[in-house]
């Protein structure tokens, strides 16, 4: 019976018509076809590269966006400041484990964002294996103390949605070093957030315990290969010493900005339509997946609407948010400023994990949200991207929930295989983005946000 | 009305128990921890390569997977013989663009598969460019006479199911040549059937004519940016003259082996289930998508059962192929085998697309058979490889339709937006298999097996 009243539900719910399959088509093979968003990534990713917050890449590539977001025909185009936080690497860093005095081997690391240094000379300390931020109560504050802690829980591979994995594992790298403090902790050393065993490092960011009691201690991420290496290691001798050595450091903010472009909507203006992803990035690799790849697609939405000549009825905006990665602090800004404004948005939708051929989409909705966009499914068969599900919209959009939670908020699920495999690491370039991944994952953003302001919510 | 019926019959047809949900969680979770499909194919492709059939990396690896089967609790491998033709490529092939007498500029080329050689000190003749086998008869025979054939039909970009567009520019590559002599063309150059702008040209078997009156003439593929360059300097320069060099010939048939190993059912030990791949591959890469990649998930399909003790009810036959690519003859001897034999073969499942992220499969089943098979689909939906839809089954378990037209043929369908960039191509190497995307493709086929093999048709 529960599948009958679905189906029944789904019939008298049936919000499209016959044209549009034929819009959603041409939408389609517009984006296979015509789409600049595949060249935008590449000058993004390899004549501007990494664009950490507050970095000079950061700047060029709001310079670059908006002037080609300005070429097209869009009503407005506009540079909304915010201040964002400044971590710099600083000079490379350097790891070796010390298995007697004088024998010893170097692994792959990085700092992780927002950690402080080490002493300038490095430290070294006898490191101590711990699984999971749990495992330091079982490993207890008397194995801890004056250790570096090194948190060795792998991603779990049995999560086809590799991002439940991350969610799980990537608390040690979150609130490992604030947590292991707490136990006399002298740094932290955590495996590498990557679903493959390699030699790269990959980094993100930390959050430092905000009680003044409890101290800040280094934190490195290291290459899965190293994190392996290490563990087996220990295994063997216990007693080996770990040195490492960083100069990264936090600088004071700095002006910067989102970058929008608008078009009115014709007959419902004030009704605000949101598509963006962020442009800032790490800084190890060119940030061409997290997330080079949502901005594109999101600039790609209006070039596209402008390609097929479709003029939306309800405002639309495609919006590169800066300083996802460390501070959030362009979607705080967006929100803030959309409160401020009294503005209405009705919808928001989010790329920002890569640009994998797209498999469905999330959505933060209610029941009766969530019922009006399953009868649109259909429409997505053709192109396999029929995944719908419920869930949150992406980090940047997120914000605008807490202005009104009545706005649906969505995000696009590209496939998650790969993608923790170049996430925050030195292998996050445009070579391993595929055209035709990237651009069907931008028809299926422009079919979504033409059929919300076609029949809104 | 249509929508109800087809519900009902779902519910009534429904034919799995709650233990499949945890034993396919079994499934996959040993798929993507336990198996050694990508560590046989680092092997396959790293060690042994290219495996054209006739060759000795053809004969390596079929006495490399018949020992790695014989390691698994099976009841029997054996090598079955069949003879395969054996084409050789000889001297690296060459071609370039004459726009005037002595100024030229070269442009990657490789011989098809099964081509003759040009003349030892190759061909040069003016060429005219023809979109599809059709553009011949609009061209004429007037344009055509004495010239070479430059096939230049695209694959068409919109196409979301790749092997579509496949099909369609295809017949160029293997019928081109066959279709030009008959218009007095003296060879054949054909843009590569990749959906990618690069320099890599893609090989393929081509279809010479029977008719002793149609002459065979030499024919090559060339890379989609030379094709692209060539067609605009035709553009400019008409009268421009390519050359092309080429040795590859034919020699005569050499034994080789299909690679079988066995579990006899418990049950029905009579019925037979397939699953399979093909051993050989072009000779440009070493043929890690096409096909180790469905060689090691068949034989990973045997090895997962042994790890999970399960015992079939009905006998489950892992088959490396040989000779899909250029004759087909191990797929024919098989079957002419299983008739000689008098054998039930009730089921056959063939991974020849990749070793990409499965999304589903295909069946060429009866209505009866499929309506079945559709009630499976639940299973597969928390693994996203719950696209179903009729279609053939694979080159190589083919000809068991003509045994016995009730046997259901399936493929796997992984997501087909990489696999032409790769196919036949100095690309399709191991470094750009992803580890899970493998690995869940074998889950997903173990699943189907089980299935199969629990409930039958």
């Amino acid at each position: 019976m529960k599948h009958l009243l679905a189906l029944f539900l789904a019939i008298s719910l049936c919000s499209y018509g016959q044209q549009d399959d034929q819009k959603i088509k041409e939408i389609f093979d517009t984006a296979m076809t015509q789409s600049s968003s595949y060249d935008w990534l590449n000058h993004l990713s390899n004549q501007i590269g990494g664009r950490l917050s507050g970095s000079v890449q950061a700047e060029e590539a709001v310079q670059y966006t908006y002037k080609e977001l300005k070429k097209l025909d869009i009503d407005r185009a506009y540079l909304e400041p915010v201040m964002v936080p400044k971590w710099v690497r600083g000079t490379p860093e350097f790891a070796y484990v010390e298995t007697s005095p004088g024998n010893t081997f170097n692994v792959p690391i990085c700092a992780l964002g927002g950690s402080i240094s080490t002493p300038a000379l490095g430290l070294k300390a006898p490191i101590v294996e711990v699984i999971g931020i749990e495992g330091l109560e079982k490993v207890g504050r008397a194995n801890i103390e004056g250790k570096i802690v090194f948190f060795n829980e792998p991603m779990d591979q049995t999560y086809v949605q590799t991002l439940q994995a991350y969610g799980k594992a990537g608390k040690q790298r979150v609130n490992g070093a604030a947590e292991a403090a707490k136990y006399g902790a002298v740094g932290v050393i955590v495996r590498s957030l990557s679903t493959r065993l390699d030699d790269y490092p990959h980094t993100g960011s930390l959050h430092y315990s905000q009680d003044p009691s409890v101290p800040r201690i280094p934190a490195a991420a290291i290459s899965t290969n190293g994190a392996e290496l290490l563990s087996k290691t220990l295994e063997l001798n216990p007693n080996l010493k770990f040195f490492f050595k960083q100069s990264c450091r936090t600088m004071a903010d700095v002006q910067s900005y989102n970058v929008v472009a608008e078009i009115k909507g014709s007959e419902f203006p004030d009704e605000i339509i949101v598509v963006g992803g962020h442009l800032d990035s790490w800084d190890l690799g060119d940030g061409s997946h997290d997330d080079g790849a949502g901005c594109v697609q999101s600039m790609g939405v209006i070039e596209l609407f402008n390609k097929i000549g479709y003029q939306p009825k309800r405002t639309i905006r495609a919006v590169m948010f800066m300083n996802e990665e460390n501070g959030l602090r362009g979607g705080t800004q967006y929100a803030e400023n959309a409160k401020k404004n009294k503005e209405n948005h009705i919808f928001g939708l989010e790329s920002d994990l890569g640009g994998f051929t797209p498999r469905g989409f999330t959505f933060g909705a209610s029941d009766k949200q969530f019922a009006k966009i399953e009868t649109w499914k259909p429409l997505f068969e053709p192109y396999l991207v029929n995944t719908f599900f419920r869930g949150g919209g992406g980090a940047d959009i997120g914000p605008l929930k807490n202005v009104d939670s009545s706005v649906v908020l969505s995000g696009l699920r590209p496939d998650p295989q790969r993608y923790f495999d170049h996430h925050h690491a030195a292998n996050d370039t445009f070579e391993h983005v595929n055209k035709r991944e990237l651009h069907l994952g931008l028809g299926a953003m422009a079919s979504l946000i033409y059929l919300v302001d076609q029949y809104g919510f």
